[in-house]
């Protein structure tokens, strides 16, 4: 585990600050002007945009309002612009053409950091899947039998995931409960979360080709948190046999940072023991998941926050890279700005567990907070926030935090319930 | 019935060319030089970036090589556009400007018409709906218990929707069959096609909007056919729980025209009578189906083309405009360029099945072609070829040819079979 690389930005150097100068996350913000991107450092943001204005960083698109141009080039410049940032940051090394790029945190607007082009997302959690199998299908049989040989996954709607931050309407959705006659058109009942993290692929591949496990890593450019909010109502209504539809497709939340895989590096670890051999073009070359401290916490209105969840992200099954591998085996092409979410990641006990549905158990158990409010599913006005932590020797990863309230669902304009 | 709009471009006049006046499809071609936006008259594709270039259209972005900004102004606009062409090669106007800017069909390169924002597969076929839950699941309860009351869907991969005429090799992926104790990973064996049309979102929706079907109706600018390459081997392992996913994500074949609804209307027909009343939201508000005549056929090496399929768009239980409306229902953005696939177009009968499952059923019954081969499913150097046909009185609506040839499987990096 490397030691903390010292700034000339003080609030990085403290050992709970989520961005000292060994994480560089990038993002895309604005401060009253047009966005562009930026790292975190400390309690600042460091405008990109200026840097590459004023010659100090090449010119990698960095005065876009979205890192794609950036994520494209590959580790070889991602490495390059990194090791420039980290000598335009160290200790010792401060310069007022810098000084003068950096913005407070707390006073600028952080926006999507890239345009999503497509949005998959995977269901690698182990404990999530049999939980899931056995409250939606059959406990006896939770887990599907491919469960154990691919990294199950669909795709998701890019055009609603949002930047931590932005509130939403309650979604409305067709569903019908065990016991009605007919199906009815509403306000979701059973709104839930999904915590998740998602990988961001930077490096395109063409259609046709496959890609190996260690070529997959190289395409990824870093990870965000992701919620993967979701209607269970309509998902279970809706989802057979074909998948999650509009259950999962009104909003999908996302960090404010991209945290790298060079930030990362310290904390890699392996996948757990394999219960069926993996086939080669997915099987595991290394250690390819984190050691990624994660917690849910949900505040209800004039509440106050309450961790309802903690767990990690070294519990799934799969890595972001054999998901990647996965998706590209048939040929399809990935491109840049694709986000694949990893599935929930819940721990192997009841405090683990990533979703409402899991930690209530279908809405049976309710949930009781700091304030003494009980939850099953999300009522208007809560706010839940995702935290990520890779705690180092003296220093920590954060990725900054991935929130959103939900408002109550609009009336719908044709039959609502 | 409208009657045939004569022009001074003669070959459009003929009975059986697909684009006489009364079509006026939108495309993306090339001559040797940028792609930009064209229609089809007769034999020829008119160049709109130069008519706009020579102040004879308006300025709605025919210069760049998709018609995705002409597609998002709506209807007023497309309107506007169609009758300034219809009096620019209306018989009797003819001008040198204009017959500067035309080129032969046959000379040209054609592209993908737009950038696909996202790609929606949907499943409203009942036919095939019906034959689908015979083989993969339970004959006794073929159709889902929600098919009648929603149009099922699920998203599809954007990435690698291409134009008519683009070869691809057959896929790789990872399969097992009933008796096998473990997967394998290899080339598909199983390759199938799936008869659709595509719908195309011209207008788009806001992120917590909810579209009513005549509001989603006015959204679309147009229909294309659409192939929906599948395989089946890979389909059946993976399907369960979330849906198909590599099965369907190597290709996705359209035509290289755009047929508008303005075109189309003369065709309207009514959906089918309902079993169930559909939910407020999705109900039907008047015709909105076509009556399109749609035919597969197949070539092997060296072969004759055998026409496989004959079948109609007006057999599908759910329109785009509904398909739409539901897609929309959870406030989920739609964005202008997302492609909505009708599902596979099923006639009642075995001559009338819109896939090689189907009219093999499930690869039991191979089907014979005119030169004397057998097929059950798509062999290597196959090409399968999609037309679409509206007769009017005296002039006819075509799409262009929808093909593809299958190339051999590449070997895999990572243990093909």
């Amino acid at each position: 585990m490397p030691d903390l690389i010292r700034s000339w930005v003080e609030t990085a150097n403290a050992p709970q600050n989520p961005f000292p100068l060994n994480n560089l996350p990038f993002g895309v913000f604005s401060a009253g002007d047009a966005p562009r991107c930026a790292v975190a450092i400390g309690d600042n943001v460091l405008d990109l945009g200026a840097l590459q204005a004023a010659g100090l960083l090449p010119d990698h698109g960095f005065d876009a309002p979205a890192l794609n141009t950036f994520m494209a080039k590959g580790k070889e410049v991602w490495n390059d612009v990194r090791q420039k940032l980290t000598d335009l940051l160290r200790e010792g090394n401060k310069t007022q053409a810098v000084a003068d790029a950096l913005h407070d945190l707390s006073g600028v607007t952080m926006h999507l950091p890239f345009t999503v082009a497509e949005y998959t997302d995977f269901y690698a959690g182990r404990q999530h899947a049999f939980n899931v199998g056995s409250l939606f299908r059959d406990p006896a049989n939770a887990l599907p039998p491919n469960w154990l040989h691919i990294p199950i996954g669909y795709n998701g709607r890019a055009s609603t995931v949002v930047v931590s931050g932005t509130d939403f309407h309650r979604p409305m959705g067709q569903m019908k409960g065990p016991q009605d006659d007919m199906p009815s058109f509403g306000p979701c009942k059973r709104l839930d979360i999904e915590l998740e993290m998602g990988a961001v692929v930077g490096v395109p591949s063409e259609m046709g080709d496959t890609v190996s496990v260690d070529e997959a890593d190289d395409m990824i450019f870093g990870y965000v948190l992701l919620n993967d909010w979701s209607a269970r109502d309509i998902q279970a209504w809706e989802y057979q046999p074909l998948g999650p539809f509009q259950a999962k497709a009104f909003a999908t939340t996302i960090s404010p940072w991209v945290v790298t895989k060079s930030a990362l590096a310290p904390f890699r670890c392996a996948t757990p023991p394999r219960e069926k051999e993996l086939l080669p073009h997915i099987r595991d070359t290394g250690p390819m998941l984190y050691d990624i401290d994660l917690s849910v916490s949900m505040t209800a209105p004039n509440g106050t926050p309450t961790v309802i969840c903690r767990t990690n992200y070294n519990t799934l099954y799969y890595s972001a890279a054999q998901q990647l591998a996965h998706h590209a085996s048939s040929g399809c092409a990935m491109r840049t700005g694709d986000l694949l979410g990893s599935g929930t990641i819940s721990g192997p006990e009841k405090g683990m567990f990533g979703s409402l549905l899991e930690m209530t158990w279908g809405g049976k158990d309710a949930i009781t907070l700091d304030d003494g409010q009980t939850r099953t599913f999300i009522e208007d006005g809560d706010t839940l926030t995702l935290q990520g932590n890779a705690q180092g020797d003296g220093y920590c990863i954060g990725f900054g935090a991935c929130t959103g309230t939900i408002l109550p669902a609009r009336s719908a304009r044709n039959g609502g319930s």
